[in-house]
């Protein structure tokens, strides 16, 4: 009975914290919003200004000011030359495009220049890496008008980047050149939704949190969860295979999608957008838009397979000696959990400082230090039951001395609380100034050595240190250890060649040998473009540039990235 | 607490009867083994030698002497020619293959005709449906010796038939013509099993019965299980994208299968066998792979995430009086059993009839008459959590008289005694003469009145009813109702062209006015190739044949079948 007095006493001082951050508002997508605000824009850059303060209270403003100071990617990657078979966006197209969908459904800079700070919220990414050229937006708002758009940018050689909420990690969303953007954001119908067998059928520029909120007055729950919920597109989230948090319980959107509709380059629509869990009759296509990021075609709705929303959900916050310990956690989760568990979280003793660092009013779910922490979620249909599942658990955990420490929430709000240690880290990182963010798949009994090996590599090229001279501070790692996938961040004072020498192809090569992935779920986009063959034998790219070919002739869909 | 009363005095019934039959040798494949014994073979046929006896005594007899009674496939549908493109084996070729696979990699009748006997067993299905002209069957023992047979065989403009435990129910694993059939027997290796994260890596040739034992053994699932699981190969299930009993629970295998093997007809070797959960990297073509048939390559080697094994597993067996009542008692069952509701299966008074008049000395679950059964199965981590549930479920359903009488299994005898009644159906049809199967998906509140349309439709056409003038003798459903899969059969004396017409393409346009899939598990095959139009558009159907004519160019896959 030990630890449940030591939870006990943890927990009455836990009760006794204004625990201030609530997990609904997690990670609340600073920069999308941001991005979305009109600011004064131009092309100077320098390193300096690229070397961000980490005052938290100076973050909202900076996030507008630092907008115009991000390298165009063009610059940035002078090897990316614009590909001359596109042609280049002129009047008569703008004037075709306000034609088919009014002045509603266009931004134009093309015409007129004073439009392109509106632009140019649409042509960074939020992580401010990439910046495109981008002139003009066009927003549809159904199918047919998508399908109209894309074949006549399709025969008239204009390329395109769709865009969702333009959360992702890898520039998969925005320009390189001057692509025409095609924002999805005023397709957010809900079209259906059958409370039997829990179908949910949406448009694709549906919000996450949205779609989960409508499922959440009906009892069921969206069975994809991530910290940019509150903007992220469900289209988009097709489009990059996202993972996030409830991968384990819920598995994969390959499995969970039931169907999809999407416009091909060419104006087809492919109406694939079956309600059914079992349809045997040819080849599964959907499968090959979802994680396409937009390279084959449009997805422009999704129907996908909801699961009862849990009665009971219950967090525990653990502190342990090391990965290992970590590793017979994880062991004994499985197993004692089984059914109930619904995620189950590493962060580091690095990335949980930063936190502290960035919210230094936040009340600690531990008082002592830990070298690694784990949050265990568990979720089912009855409260009682999961608590004593949970409790059986934690007793045996600490009874085997493979927990040192640890927390239970007792209600909704100490369960939020919980979450925003793990949540919050994406964000808290990036107070430090810039972030180089890796998302890898490593089977598990090695996840963590890439840490410590990155750690090492850049301690040995005098890059990593506490003063202003290196230019990295911090490498950390945490993630979702029950799907083996890991969040690698190396916090930076200021982007710099030297640091990303080290790193690439020092991390790809790294999982490769252990038939990692060098993206679990983030995708490819820009990113990782040049790095595939770390994850994927030549026969299979082979295989892929044939099926973009088929249905993307002329390579107008999302140019420059994937493969 | 009326039911538990119920339920105790049923039981008490139960457990003195000898419950002779048992899940664990469930439908026992038993034409498969049948298929493989030498028997003489003509192809002479009469209508009235398919006339079988519904004495279950003849049964295993009759199995064998039957074979040669059946009408060869191109017989029974003239209008399919076989392609001149391909060529006639010949004995040059049957050297190729007996110097690079030996003796015991090849079944000659080419250039021996005395071993057309054993060629027999791999020519015909298991229903007896479906029967080819092949002479050659090949058993390669490696993925490259795979490789270099399809290598041989696209050059050779060969066409082939992948075969693996040949227990389909739609005519795709067996040749129409003289198709070499590729046998995949020899590959029954179990490659690795990671006890952490649970993927299991297999050869395409290892029966899932044999997986799933293996895996018993280290605490773990196979996240699928059918009824032929005692032959039925993995390779053929990742092929199929068989759907079975545990769907409901594992969900598909587009989510659990992490990675695939493949050669492809030119003999490349596709190596996609990932081992983790998440790989964002490029188009998931692995997915092409999972229900292709063996239409784009051969399926040579299996990754798959496999879960915990249930420490606890209960069954519940429930008498409804109709089918409005069973889809209340599966909303309820949803939500009250929820994470632990791991089979939710639906039989009418037909099926169950036909059970009992096969096995008369079978023990009756329950004493009364009821229009429609269900089998609801509980799988978790925790016996006394887990009956707690079921026990307040059932006390519910019986409380809103939505239920009219049940019982609960007590051990593992009764768990598999229970479930004979519901998997044993398949077995008993047979024993009528011919069957009529459909597999199909509908949205379930119209599920089941697609058996009453089909006998109305039949008595319409005075094809149905109890004497030997009627050919049609009964129409049964049953099926997963957890998954809005049902399985419409219909039991004739004999197969009749009346009947066929009758049947077809009645069903299919039934199925696709209501937007369900007219294949929810079993494929294509040759059955449903050119009813493919009701389940899938135009546009659909030209993109699989760009993917088709991708991979395999020649067409020497599979031919005649599919898309």
């Amino acid at each position: 009975m030990a630890f449940k007095a030591q939870v006990g006493s943890v927990l009455r001082k836990t009760e006794a914290a204004a625990l201030r951050s609530a997990r609904g508002a997690r990670m609340t997508t600073p920069a999308s919003t941001a991005l979305r605000t009109p600011t004064t824009v131009t092309t100077t850059v320098s390193a300096a200004a690229r070397c961000f303060s980490t005052s938290p209270a100076r973050h909202w403003r900076q996030t507008q000011a630092r907008r115009a100071d991000i390298t165009r990617t063009s610059e940035r990657y002078p090897d990316i030359k614009r590909d001359s078979r596109f042609a280049t966006i002129t009047s008569e197209h703008v004037a075709y495009f306000k034609e088919l969908l009014g002045e509603n459904g266009v931004i134009d800079a093309v015409t007129n220049p004073a439009a392109q700070d509106d632009v140019e919220a649409f042509n960074g990414d939020w992580m401010r890496k990439y910046r495109g050229h981008g002139q003009l937006v066009l927003r549809p708002g159904s199918t047919e008008e998508v399908s109209k758009v894309l074949k006549y940018c399709n025969d008239q050689r204009l390329a395109v980047v769709p865009q969702g909420g333009n959360t992702g990690l890898v520039g998969g969303s925005v320009p390189v050149f001057d692509e025409v953007v095609i924002s999805m954001g005023r397709m957010q119908t809900i079209r259906s939704f059958d409370d039997v067998s829990g179908t949910l059928v949406v448009d694709a520029g549906v919000v996450l949190e949205a779609a989960d909120q409508y499922l959440a007055e009906r009892g069921y729950l969206f069975p994809l969860d991530l910290g940019a919920k509150g903007s992220c597109h469900i289209g988009g989230n097709i489009s990059t295979n996202a993972g996030g948090l409830r991968l384990l319980r819920y598995g994969s959107l390959h499995g969970t999608v039931l169907g999809v509709e999407a416009v091909l380059p060419d104006g087809t629509i492919v109406d694939d957008l079956c309600k059914l869990r079992k349809n045997n009759t040819g080849y599964d296509l959907k499968q090959l838009f979802i994680g396409a990021e937009g390279t084959l075609g449009i997805v422009t709705g999704v129907s996908i397979a909801c699961p009862q929303r849990p009665a009971a959900v219950n967090v525990a916050f653990l502190g342990l000696s090391s990965y290992e310990q970590a590793l017979r956690a994880f062991r004994e989760a499985k197993s004692q959990l089984s059914e109930i568990l619904s995620a189950f979280e590493l962060m580091d003793a690095g990335s949980q400082h930063i936190v502290r660092t960035v919210r230094p009013d936040a009340r600690r779910p531990l008082d002592g230090e830990h070298d690694f922490y784990c949050l265990i979620e568990t979720s089912g249909s009855n409260a009682e039951h999961d608590t004593a599942k949970l409790e059986a658990f934690l007793e045996d955990v600490m009874g085997k001395e493979i927990v040192e420490d640890g927390v239970v929430a007792q209600d909704e709000t100490q369960v939020k609380a919980l979450w925003t240690w793990r949540e919050g880290i994406t964000e808290c990182l990036g107070h430090l100034g810039g972030v180089y963010k890796y998302d890898v798949s490593i089977p598990l009994p090695e996840l963590y050595r890439l840490v410590e090996d990155t750690r090492t590599q850049l301690e040995s090229k005098g890059l990593i240190g506490d003063g202003d001279e290196f230019p990295a501070a911090k490498v950390v790692g945490y993630g979702h250890m029950g799907d083996a996938n890991l969040h690698l961040n190396i916090a930076v004072r200021r982007y710099d060649d030297a640091v990303e020498k080290a790193l690439e192809p020092f991390v790809y090569e790294w999982i490769s040998k252990r038939q990692g992935s060098i993206s679990a779920e983030h995708g490819l986009g820009l990113a990782k473009k040049k790095f595939i063959g770390y994850s994927r034998n030549d026969t299979l790219v082979g295989l892929m540039k044939q099926i973009k070919n088929t249905f993307d002739p002329n390579g107008i869909m999302n140019p420059y990235k994937y493969i």
